[in-house]
């Protein structure tokens, strides 16, 4: 028996009868390392209750082995999706990913960004705050040599390595979608306009209904990109002498008030009105009927995201061009839609 | 009109005519500035993109103001609401928090840890993930003057500021509702054995059974804590020869998974069987019909955590004595159960 916090490296070599700097390797999850060995020890530091001591650690270490992750909101889904993507890539690597949330402020972005720099991170992942329209804090970041990626809300400002989600192409699917199963008068609830995400979705509604000749009708694209406000926008759109017979919406909160607010109307999902949600969060499989979305693929951003960084930082490729990876959408069809 | 990147302190002191220190307290909102003259800064500061030097700053600053919080997973509302009252209060005192997510394993959570320290956090905020037995890593944290405040996943084993959910009397009145409108058979579909918080609000059903003469059925008392094992689990439930009248659910997910399982099955809620669920994210609202469910006051819960930490930061009161702040729950009755 091993008395609490002594053990070792050597410990756990001498037990497995390898050398220290493999148990080393391994607990880094370094890839020379067969993934044999690397679990062997592993586990047998998990029994043990090995730790690694964070002070000698700091001292050992001059570079921080650690990613910088600055996020708009952390309650939506799809962003919480996005960071365990990134982690998933960034902890195989061996790094640590540390994550600041901006809550759509430009203030707190800068100071994550001050935060982050201080903190010696070696790279910053960014998605945008809703806020931010100046760009200096990110020009500050390159000017110190530490790179950055950004991801779903990006600019074009700011030249660098990008990820997004292809919405208009999204928008543009679910909504003809909708027309070929019938739908002819479609309301979007929209994002705000100048927020470049909605203006895609929003972009990709008005060319599925004009490529397929329908009119296009002012009173049915409301500003409207939250469960609250959907409750009270589609009772009034239900009011209209000509109601609509389906709703495309910006994003998966404001779709669940779509459904709630039909649902007290006893109108029926989709026999009378169809529902089209973005985004594949959890919550658009609980509604009643469950609800047909566009699936942006969030691991797969955050997976990708960190995959260009770290190409940065593990193979010193500084000088690769930039890349922008526009990851495709893909439509979910479930029972809030005709078939 | 101001170049880009030039606007300083002085800039802004003199087009509102006061002293550049005032604006410097305005801007990380100390309380000696009155509110209006804070507004009045904040508002111009933004209007003219001004942003500070992270460098300069980093170099003044002897203290890095920074929190760290390490929570088990950011995709539950509960924790992402935490989240918002921590980064609240930690703001408005002038303190900004650099979040790790351990993801429930109990590597990450040391690695985090790690990283927390090498960033010279002044005090750290932990919820425990559902791997954590050994606490070497808190001690080692305690050891090197750090201060610690722990929150909803809490240990015994280290001695410092605690922050929990009555879940026991959450779980007790939520049930004891139930059998009050007429529920009898009321089967719980339960977190693991072991992680305490599954164990108290386990305990609350138990007793409100028991102080209410109800017999205790193990048929009834079901390990599932997740959607979509709740879609399964609730059909064979239903399906037993005598199913049961009411499910009260450890979590929100849970309850999600049998409501719409009850859906499928064409059975009326509340009609036929009542449903509770526990924990109040927009998730439980999304629902048909509403859940009924216990309030655990997430935002809460994350603002006293914050306030006890920066007690000791800011007044530096170390000697206080440790604090055990219990947080009521709160039943929000909807839809989903009786009158």
């Amino acid at each position: 028996m091993i008395s609490r916090g002594q053990v070792t490296i050597k410990d756990l070599a001498e037990e497995l009868g390898i050398s220290p700097s493999t148990v080393s390797k391994a607990l880094k999850n370094h890839p020379d390392i067969s993934q044999e060995t690397r679990k062997k020890v592993n586990d047998l530091a998990k029994l043990w209750n090995y730790y690694p001591n964070p002070i000698a650690l700091s001292l050992r270490n001059s570079r921080t082995k650690t990613i910088g992750l600055i996020i708009p909101e952390i309650v939506h889904h799809f962003f919480s999706s996005v960071i365990s993507g990134i982690e998933d890539v960034a902890y195989d690597a061996g790094y640590n990913v540390m994550i600041y949330q901006s809550n759509e402020s430009f203030n707190r972005e800068l100071i994550a960004v001050q935060a982050l720099l201080n903190s010696r991170v070696e790279g910053i992942l960014i998605s945008l705050s809703k806020e931010t329209r100046n760009f200096d804090h990110l020009r500050n970041v390159l000017d110190h040599g530490v790179p950055v990626g950004m991801f779903d809300r990006v600019c074009d400002e700011i030249e660098t390595d990008k990820v997004t989600v292809d919405d208009y192409q999204g928008a543009y699917s679910a909504v003809s979608h909708l027309i070929r199963t019938g739908c002819r008068r479609i309301a979007h609830l929209s994002g705000p306009p100048g927020l470049p995400i909605a203006d895609f979705r929003r972009g990709g509604y008005l060319d599925a209904l004009r490529d397929n000749n329908l009119e296009i009708n002012r009173d049915l694209i409301i500003y409207c990109d939250n469960f609250k406000q959907a409750l009270i926008r589609t009772k009034q759109l239900m009011n209209l002498s000509e109601p609509p017979d389906a709703f495309f919406t910006v994003n998966e909160f404001t779709a669940t008030g779509v459904v709630k607010s039909l649902y007290d109307l006893k109108i029926k999902i989709p026999e009378e009105v169809s529902v089209f949600a973005f985004s594949n969060g959890l919550i658009t499989q609980v509604t009643n009927p469950a609800l047909s979305t566009v699936d942006q693929h969030a691991y797969q951003i955050g997976q990708t995201s960190a995959q260009l960084l770290l190409d940065r930082l593990l193979n010193q490729q500084i000088t690769r061009p930039f890349i922008h990876q526009v990851i495709k959408t893909e439509l979910i069809i479930r029972e809030s839609t005709r078939f």
